[in-house]
């Protein structure tokens, strides 16, 4: 069909949301059910089959009730599928929705490396590795074509997310590349342990998981795909911040002496780019939160000859969520922003 | 006299605090106050003279009333005096302490920086250049010797005293330097502004005069002190973290290939210090709140070849104020942590 | 003209927003220029003349540039305009722009109290009295039919929002009202003081203007205007909390035995509105964050004969700008919801 | 022995704290090592046996490790014992403690309510009922004397301590009490739960348990021991703040008409109580952060004919664990404020 619009879309697809128990799940049904031309046509939970997603949050006013996934029943023939599932759980559901012809956007790490030795060096053994080949990397910035005719899609980490827009434009010239990362509570997800309480986190600041952070092969092999030099080694080190949603990226770097300046390759890239904001000073994660864009900045520091760039983001929205339903409206030949600007 | 504790030691000293209206100035009237062996003479403001401390700060607790500064009369009969003046400001006050025979610890920047011209660089002209050569930098573990005989104690920066305590050992090794800083708001001081407000500070987090902080140079006159190569230029980037007092520096490193594991020189610089904690993994602000802490923890990432040091203390009490009273203990040959553990 | 939704409406009406460097009225020139039916026609300030809004604001992303007002100008001859100055200032201003026919919402005080001796008793002597006989309360909820018609009105403040729409239904039965209110600092406006300095906020939470605040008499004067008890004195005691966005009122009342349950009367009152959610337990100021939304609760105590109601809204959206957004559309025949939902 | 004090006093009392991985207990813990005449002799724990209290709790900087409680062991043969343990939980680890001659100061409620049928109607059954009558309810300030002499402490709870502080002086001419009361995370408890964790909690701030919290039986018996009405149902109403530490209670008070004036019989009652302190205009919570002090105000709104009370404490500190060492000082006849000062 035609729309007014002059797009040839779906009129109303129908969108399952596997996991929406989760932060991640969650926004992505909220958004979905509220996207002019989605349908929420499920929602479904491992833990809290049963309740209304309202009842877990109450800010989103999802009234639809979690069910248990069921693949064979209806929720095998939906148009479109979410699956909000930690990495490892997530392979198996994945495989059996795509297998019944489902179009899937995986949020989970199970289907972004596109080497299986290292995801299994970084993560656990895979239980779908034949789907591998089959999916595309969801950052519209960067695999816009591919994405329209994608069945899978490997939904980026919310780290990944940041780094490769800030950097992937200055890939063929990177000689060394230090990221120092912020993150808000939300990122550690809904389980609720010693390091999310609020009493661990309340004027608290600190480093975790440093040199071990998965995200960084993630990173690293975007950046190879963007024309970085093989080898790049880059140190990424997250810091917990005392802060709900948002994200900030320091990045570090320093560039080959023929590089053209960084912020003319930021700006030639993003010349078009409806989500990806140059800005003038360091942005704060406030400019972005619940928005679907990521902000960038660059400083030339000539003391020290380094380049640094700042990028902030919503780690459930561009770093997740709405970066979710961006993918799903390439896939679908929807307008790309339909629903999330 | 000789106290039961064996250590040659003043009765009681009488100290003013100058400039006890701001964050700092008002805890290290505090400090002063319940110390055991000193006494407040005096607490002078430039903006709120006549009201009570206790006013201004109730969990401080001091009842003492601000005064109009007089050095020609009282101010300057007292022992010692801490001056929490702005740079620029703060020079012409302890000029005039110093020259009546009172022993200064200066808060501000005036005479920490021993080149006249990067002084002159980084901040204003200064009103006071002869008594530069008199100035002692009061960071204790470096300068704990020259400390008891000072008669003007340049009281570091709070970012310097993080930075210096976590590379100083590793000095004559550094190659590369990049220190990714996150500090509290109090660190901007008591100013109310729109960088301050709340609605600024609360659910953001953003990096500020990137490439321009002034506590870069005195990083870098110290750790060339400490026998680092002349022409290190360290990068230097603070970020401002919705929280009260803290500051955590990611410090990122490359050494040279035949320097001894970093562990060990830290270990070996601070096995007897009482401040310095060696912590066994990356260290948060919590951790050290309200403490003369500072918390040090190293990591080496052989994936990168670099080696990480974090460390984390209290901007206003190990970053300033109790540092102040660390040093006064020193000039005036009273225990080390009197008043401070 | 008919729209396609069958509603008699402006094409697309032209709005001033006067004093859009304050929160309020900057977040109401975003939802202005944001709306379907409504031209941001310009936006005028005080104290940023020159400025892009966009410059104070960035996550507002609004790139008009602040104007000085010029009521005998360009600014005379919109459609409407919405004025966010402060009480005193708002009415000459107010006065100016509907003399020459613009139809008018202020988002101040000085238009709220029928009563010019209340007014000047609780604020300050009034610059134009005349108009307070033409002025319509804003609170779509109490007021609709009135509100089509008018050509002034007078934006509830923000507790009397959640204050009148929690209690008006009950009023003819109340005996004793006391309310707690609870808010963000973003109530307190952005003027940078000690009050709304981060570190006077986070960790802390305290009572102010006890007994005094200027909102009370305008709950009263709801109160009575709904059939409460003439001489009803209610207690009304707000505090400040850390947090950014937000109110929750916690209303402790006694009514007459003879009342109808309250959980009845409000379910009564509020069948057909929708931006009065009754929810089954306490809200959260969260669950309505950036909503035009105001969240019910309603727990009768049998132990101590009390009826609790709790109320909780965004007080920069329902208890201010984004109500002022629901009052433009019924003033001009625009749905009601259209850009606020 | 007699101390130069004069006050009669053990050297030095070993003290177990039982149930030190919690927030109280750890509290306690670190009190009582920091204490000049209490010896920390075992912490014990039922979740983290064999864990030093540093690796919980990095900046109590307490490095005993947790044990399983022995009392038939070392554990039964200490001077003195604070049970930090559950309600339920609590009961036979304090009737095992006191038959073996142990002085115990619970911190449980378990001991607090003298009627065994109020506690079984709140609580749960009651295992060691016999105790109850040996049990001194915990509040200094009300039993003193008693205290000298007990073998079991009640400790009160946090709530309760700050209402019965508000408003006992108050009691005879009570006819009418509202208590809203607002509370940081660290009175939940260390458990990690959907309702402490950051992300529910930051930019939040609702009711819980209303009408039905436990402290309200506790407050109604402490209120009619000073003298209150015997049936004065008071109305008590927590609400979770995003904030660690700390307590604020608003009370909005009816007194006869024959009362004194409140100001004058709180001001009577506390003059000389070192941890009591009347000011001057409503309390922060910030002001009484980290000290065994509660913060009092009264202001008198003749509009209403209301009487208000503001408390503030710290609801680990005064609200548990320093009043229970304060509790300590009074048993074991040491200076009532030593280690908590």
């Amino acid at each position: 069909m035609l729309t007014s619009w002059g797009v040839s879309c779906v009129a109303s697809a129908r969108v399952l949301v596997a996991g929406a128990s989760g932060y991640a799940g969650a926004l992505a049904a909220r958004l979905v059910e509220r996207h002019p031309r989605l349908e929420l046509a499920a929602i479904t939970s491992r833990s809290d089959v049963g309740k209304p997603l309202r009842a877990l949050y109450a800010h989103h006013r999802v009234d639809a009730v979690l069910e248990e996934l069921d693949v064979d029943g209806p929720h095998g023939e939906v148009d479109a599928a979410i699956v909000a599932y930690p990495h490892g759980a997530a392979a198996p559901a994945v495989a059996a929705l795509h297998a019944r012809g489902v179009k899937v956007i995986d949020l989970s790490a199970d289907f972004r490396l596109r080497s299986l030795d290292t995801y299994e060096d970084w993560y656990v053994e895979h239980s779908a590795p034949e789907l591998l080949a089959h999916a595309v990397y969801g950052l519209p910035e960067r695999y816009r074509e591919e994405l329209r005719d994608a069945s899978l899609v490997a939904n980026p980490g919310c780290f990944p997310t940041a780094a490769v827009l800030a950097l992937a434009p200055l890939a063929p010239y990177l000689t060394d590349v230090v990221i120092d990362a912020k993150t808000g509570v939300s990122g550690a997800g809904r389980a609720a342990t010693d390091a999310t309480h609020f009493v661990s986190v309340t004027e608290n600041a600190k480093a975790y998981k440093v040199g071990a952070h998965r995200h960084t092969p993630e990173i690293e092999q975007e950046l190879e795909a963007a024309g970085g030099p093989a080898a790049l080694a880059i140190s990424f080190t997250p810091h917990l911040l005392p802060l709900d949603q948002g994200e900030l990226l320091s990045c570090y770097l320093r560039l080959e002496d023929s590089a053209p300046p960084a912020a003319e390759l930021l700006a030639a890239a993003y010349a078009a780019e409806p989500f990806v904001e140059l800005v003038p000073g360091p942005p704060g994660v406030r400019d972005v939160r619940e928005t679907n864009l990521c902000a960038l900045n660059v400083v030339e520091d000539p003391r020290t000859g380094r380049t640094l760039v700042f990028a902030a983001l919503d780690n459930l929205w561009k770093g997740t969520s709405s970066q979710a339903v961006q993918n799903l409206n390439l896939m679908l030949g929807l307008p790309e922003g339909e629903g999330i600007s």
